[in-house]
């Protein structure tokens, strides 16, 4: 069965930059608790992009780094937490702007929150092991800014937005591989990261309030509940690829907050210098935080072929993911 | 690579029976118009539930079905247009209300509207190809009731409530299999079925109406795709099994609309006993009509293990698929 390899990565950034300082005096907090608390000095809130802007723009940065046509895809996940519109579903809109529209190329979305992208990478991988696609593209074009709640400062001044594009396809070469992915979900979480809006609490159906729109969590007793479970299955995702920790050039994290990042990275013994951090320039940015974080390590050269890379993170459900590749 | 097994089908119907008599006058047209026009003659619509109420009822009737408890499932997907909340996904929701919330069961969403349930097939059949699952539940809970525009008799009249859960597991004894699966989406008909809310259209970024919450179709203009892209897609599908379409037992086809499916149907050569009704009673349930249909086929015993089996139906997109199986 062929390997799978990530074979460029695109990134869409808001122009407007938001400094903790702009935003403390409606969050109710100093600029310091701010950044003491999330880790974030500066995050991307847009203006008037929508997902489908973002995503567009994400993916023809990843076009042209991989030298590819659109036309070359073969399918396209849209895998995020805030869609364009419900229906049709991103990925429809996704393939129409990118020229795409007649082609019949295959399309859908997938939704895990924060790990919606790693979710794809899994079913990516699926699909190039059974030789099922050959070319697939996974965006993810997060707003949230849309969804904060100005009287929970601490989620409020985490989140960003941003949109990733990633190209994954099978490896020829045989260098690159995706050796192994771990994902858990613990429902016995999913109220503490939560947004209601859906169709038990539909504005048609019953009345709804801007609450409903917004995205709430409690974070310490997230950090308590990831603390407990998420570093064994970081250990048994490494150790099912036949490695230790110590075989990880690089680990590249779900920007969920600095605390939480540090805080596993610690108790599993990981020092500073593996570790990508970009949570202080953009915030959480849901499902795009894990790729742009991986955008990053490669465009500064941090992550290079043949490297073993750790990605690794926790979303609302609550849900854990560890992977290993070959890079 | 193991084949492919569908275990058990459950299947929830809220028990509000709406006739056609019903909503003729709210729709601004008569009882016979909605019949000649959809083939609905009743539909069911949902009083006070929720998608995640729906959802649990059909996989407990599953599971019984299948004898076999919720912790043997390895995998919860929920493929609806409709989910119960936006965060966490709806998946962890129905994790946690099987009494799975401690179990780390790995679960999420996936939508590509009334095709959700056949992509939820394509992963599940490469999950279960390369070995990473072994039993995968797919639940599909659909409200399309909440979105009904009435100035829009023809969607108005189409859409019905109903859940559905299918089991699908590893086939050991090698006699079922997934033979075949095509899906593909045309993006220039992305306007032909639509509802507009999402974050391009968000409460909390511009003003809504309650017209952005409504599902709006142009019910002709997708006839009009189908036709001339449809049929080439099922015989396809029905090439790459090495079948030919006499070989089919029986089409199980979404029920979009009953015009639809005869015309498809008919320009195939497929005769009518041989294709799976039930748009009378439940009308079009989006994710769930599918599954509903293949459920039905299965409890009345036209539908057997060894029987040859085409799934096949449009969606929001436009998309179309078609799968056989040996059942």
């Amino acid at each position: 069965m062929p390997g799978l390899k990530i074979e460029a990565i695109g990134r869409y950034l808001p122009s407007r930059i938001v400094t903790a300082a702009d935003i403390a005096d409606q969050l109710g907090v100093t600029e310091k608790w701010i950044v003491d608390r999330t880790g974030v000095a500066e995050r991307r809130w847009v203006t008037d992009e929508t997902p489908l802007d973002m995503a567009l723009a994400a993916t023809k940065d990843a076009l042209v780094k991989a030298s590819i046509d659109a036309e070359d895809i073969d399918l396209i996940v849209y895998a995020s937490a805030t869609p364009h519109q419900l229906i049709p579903d991103t990925s429809t809109l996704l393939q129409r702007e990118l020229g795409l529209g007649e082609s019949g190329t295959k399309t859908f979305s997938l939704h895990s929150t924060c790990l919606s992208f790693m979710t794809a990478l899994d079913v990516a991988s699926a699909f190039i092991a059974t030789g099922r696609h050959q070319r697939i593209l996974i965006a993810s074009a997060e707003i949230g800014s849309a969804g904060i709640d100005k009287s929970e400062p601490e989620s409020g001044a985490l989140l960003g937005d941003m949109s990733t594009a990633v190209l994954v396809t099978a490896d020829v070469e045989g260098t690159s591989s995706l050796r192994s992915l771990i994902q858990r979900t613990y429902g016995i979480g999913a109220d503490l990261c939560r947004m209601e809006i859906g169709y038990a609490r539909h504005p048609l159906r019953v009345p709804t309030t801007p609450q409903d729109y917004m995205f709430h969590m409690d974070g310490p007793e997230v950090f308590r509940m990831a603390h407990r479970l998420f570093p064994p299955i970081i250990e048994e995702a490494v150790a099912n690829a036949d490695m230790t920790l110590d075989d990880i050039d690089l680990v590249v994290p779900h920007q969920a907050s600095l605390g939480a990042i540090r805080s596993i990275q610690r108790s599993l013994g990981i020092d500073d210098d593996r570790v990508v951090i970009n949570i202080d320039k953009y915030g959480n940015c849901v499902a795009a935080s894990l790729p742009g974080a991986l955008y990053e390590a490669v465009e500064d050269g941090r992550l290079q072929r043949g490297n073993t890379v750790l990605l690794a993170g926790t979303g609302a459900g609550l849900s854990m993911a560890a992977a290993v590749l070959t890079w």
